[in-house]
């Protein structure tokens, strides 16, 4: 089992990619932590040692994708 | 089972997106079409259709999902 981490801030564009696409994940490999990060800004250096430039972001095994464009995380400090 | 289409143009981007992220959607719920859009000038007009603006893509129900940036589709014609 992998652990993903799907990094948002509750914007329109992060709750679709989130139904659609973090929901499309097998869910007998990956387990997937949601982390709102307007909501945890304890996480936001978190996401940046991971490369999360904007969000929505969904990081597997240590690589980032960024999924279209909702906020960006400078914008969430 | 859910048809996807993936669009890709053979960029060091597209293929780790479409290792990664393409390979972890669950397979018993999701078919996935990979469109190298470099090779098949023909399905352009079909990516357009569906918004597709640059490569990787990923076409989920109609919705679709940029992924990291490989190249722009204009840079396909």
């Amino acid at each position: 089992m992998s652990k993903a981490i799907f990094f948002h801030a509750g914007c329109p564009v992060c709750v679709s990619v989130e139904a659609q696409f973090v929901g499309a994940l097998d869910p007998s490999r990956y387990q997937v932590e949601v982390v709102h990060l307007g909501q945890d800004a304890s996480r936001l250096a978190e996401a940046e040692r991971y490369g999360v430039k904007s969000v929505p972001a969904l990081v597997m095994d240590g690589q980032t994708f960024h999924i279209n464009f909702g906020a960006a995380l400078s914008d969430l400090k």
